[in-house]
């Protein structure tokens, strides 16, 4: 259940509507009769909000539960409140993007428990003599900060993370507990990096070993990571460290959780990807790409910017146009899939008797 | 290797058939000539298992290791007892579940290092004034529990773990190392919560952002994550927030390791899912459903009650019937697979071609 | 970007030869004309190596990159050297193994950080009364070593490492931070263990209840993990405890981040597993074969010696001949892929129709 603000520190709506006002989205009371001064204590969806909360509607399937929703106060888009066939009880703000609105008002929300972080450096925190972490910066408990490390003003450290030599971390980025940034990596500022990612463990470098045969000789991966700024990162993603190059994630990408990124890719700017994508060594990602959750990428390849690919494809080979791609295998009952799988296996077969008719 | 208890604790033959009964399953000694003040110090596979373990035949296909399996005495079905060819020289249990009975007796064996577990609260854990933890609850090193989080009677939070704020622990729960509960997560009784685990990090939600042109703005994730009673959670899964409601995993549901269930995602009572698994978003799963291994399921799919999803499959519609469901795409040698796979981007054609050969 | 040496601790191109000659691998100046003498600071790809790095060329397809580099030493095979059209400004070493070469001496530059590496035992470690941790061992910050464990000589555990009761490190292997060791597992000499990674976690092993129906009893992971020597496991990769007998991984085997070992796997001797990679119970893998990312194996097969696997296949069934394996859905242009896959369901019937025709 989503906290509620205390009815002494929750805003009014008409505070909400300044507020995303002032960040640029037009919205206002849809009569005068709507109560300004209403307190709203939190947000909810249509179905869960209580009688102090705000709510909205931005997918029109939704729009049957307006009428038993127990919401303060609705967020609607113009042509949406005028389809209402019945006199709404709760107070309604038109807005022509719902969801961003929400967008904005949920982070208005969080900021009192992003306020309530510990500040400070925890007495617990294992600091380098030579690391320079900023007295504005937050340290929790078990933290661990190894030699040469930068850590900047704003930042936040939670519990039992562990920053490697010489890493860097841009200020009021915020790094929940038992992140691990191995030596020389650069994180930007404003990133989000959630618990059990590791940035910067080794590639996945081997080559025949003249010594033994059979055996592998490991590569030394002495490359890094730069991460770009307001780039946030998703619980036990990894991101390996470059061969010789750099691993490089553009400003503003966000990563899911559980996702593999190999050494010597390149993400570009605003390109979003779902949780338990793996993306092979060298790969390059244009910007604003969007890859669906479990889709993995081969090695080596070049993705240009505006693609979209489908949640559990293989891309297997370079695309070179925007557009969207897909390879899923349709699912069905298992009988009818194993009697269908079967003939996958003879589809050339099939080809050349058609062919054959065809004659 | 499993761990033998030494002699002098270890249980007799019969003891450990008391414990199965108590149990609520039957089962007893072969004949009188078995010898039920044996001593049995471990449990063991047929082909493994030493002169004083117990072992037992649940798969047929195993049935061969019987006459050279070195266990003192197994655990057998009465029809593969009568079945056997030869004069068995170690004592026969007969029981009409062995697999039931080998699980309760590897509960009884596993007690034994559960009571050795590091009681009392660890000297280095760093607990907030206003965390209410029980004194019969049991703290490893380096444990963090932040503000107003509750931790019942029984628990044990092994080195490592971090516990967010206004969380809670239900009884005798067990978190092994560096698992990291974030603020406002309920885990309820009994649960079993492996190493690296990661509940209630961000679910990732973006919307365009009005104040930036190709930029997301981050949807703060306001919701919670509820676990029920008796669940078990592997090693580094990831199970994250609502963004506006809860996160909900029912009684009984067993999730293996590296899974990942994103915001809002419903699993029901006794749902069993294998390991690398990903549920997308608002996505509901019924009870008592069984999802192999690295399936995937899409965002805002209803899957009913006794669902059983292949291994590797991915499900991009709901489920309105219970029964198995299979999408894999079936493996060849490499270069019969190149040949069929050229005629899948053709399939269409194909059968165009079959439609006017018909004509 | 890789650091590099300063000048006066940096080597000689010649003393880099010298390390490669002794370690079994010819190479040589190609001509006296080239400086021995030329003070090599690190390594670089040919696009990106500065005035004072080595570089090399090993992929053909980057030989245009030779006219531009801005390298000091390259190293080529000797038909590279004699097809060059330019007098080169740099120069060159002749090896006709170049990536071989270029792995030897990434060990060589990487010694200097692995002996950078913090020494001895830090004082917040919290180390049992029991345990056997040799005078020669590197214990970081926050680590956590329980009863009876055994770790050797020159091991290295970084900072938040847990060593479960009873496990063993053998010498000169290197915990990177955040590993977690449960009880009973074993570990060779000389592996390579990263961040976040869980081995010896319960296998997923689970029996209908027999005192509530619908429920499942926990079959309680009794036996152990084995890790042979000089084997490196991936970040957050998870490799599970066996149900009696042990999971076993064999000398000299590499792993990927984020793969998933079951319970009861055998890995055999030198095999590579690409990331993502997850590994049902009971399977067993022979040596040297090679599993690109994001497979699966099901479990109970058995995979003989020198197969390949290629990145996102599904193997279902035991593999009895060496040879590459492959069965990826080829993807397309969203549309293109609609229309062939509404074929896919009814292939049975597609292939009945061609049957029709040809009678």
């Amino acid at each position: 259940m989503p906290i509620l603000l205390a009815p002494n520190q929750a805003p009014s709506l008409q505070q909400l509507i300044d507020v995303v006002n002032q960040a640029g989205l037009e919205c206002q009371l849809a009569d005068a009769g709507s109560e300004p001064s209403l307190i709203i204590q939190g947000l909810g969806s249509l179905h869960s909000a209580g009688a102090s909360e705000l709510s909205f509607l931005s997918n029109p399937k939704l729009a049957d539960q307006l009428e038993s929703t127990g919401a303060a106060a609705v967020i609607l888009r113009a042509e949406d409140y005028e389809a209402l066939s019945f006199q709404p009880d709760f107070a309604v703000v038109l807005c022509n993007q719902p969801y961003v609105m929400y967008a904005l008002l949920a982070q208005w929300f969080d900021q009192y428990r992003l306020q309530a972080l510990a500040t400070g450096w925890h007495n617990t925190a294992i600091i380098h003599d030579t690391a320079k972490v900023s007295p504005q910066a937050h340290i929790g408990p078990h933290v661990v900060i190894e030699a040469e490390a930068v850590v900047d003003e704003g930042v936040h450290i939670m519990a039992g993370c562990v920053i490697g030599a010489g890493s860097h971390i841009g200020a009021h980025s915020l790094l929940y507990p038992r992140v691990t940034l191995y030596h020389g990596v650069q994180v930007g500022a404003r990133c989000i990096i959630h618990s059990g990612a590791v940035l910067g463990a080794d590639g996945f470098g081997f080559a025949p070993d003249p010594r033994q045969s059979g055996a592998w000789a490991k590569i030394s991966q002495i490359g890094g990571v730069r991460i770009g700024n307001d780039v946030e990162i998703g619980a036990n993603t990894t991101i390996d460290r470059g061969a010789l190059d750099d691993t490089i994630i553009a400003d503003g990408v966000k990563l899911d959780n559980q996702i593999m990124v190999a050494h010597n890719v390149h993400i570009g700017a605003h390109t979003a990807i779902a949780a338990c994508v793996g993306i092979a060594g060298s790969t390059h990602i244009g910007s604003r790409c969007i890859v669906g959750g479990a889709a993995m990428l081969s090695g080596h390849l070049t993705i240009v910017d505006d693609v979209q690919i489908s949640g559990g494809t293989a891309i297997t080979s370079s695309i070179h146009e925007p557009g969207q791609y897909t390879g899923v295998y349709p699912y069905q009952a298992h009988q009818q899939w194993q009697r269908n799988a079967a003939v996958i296996s003879q589809l050339g077969a099939l080809r050349r008797r058609v062919r054959a008719l065809e004659r």
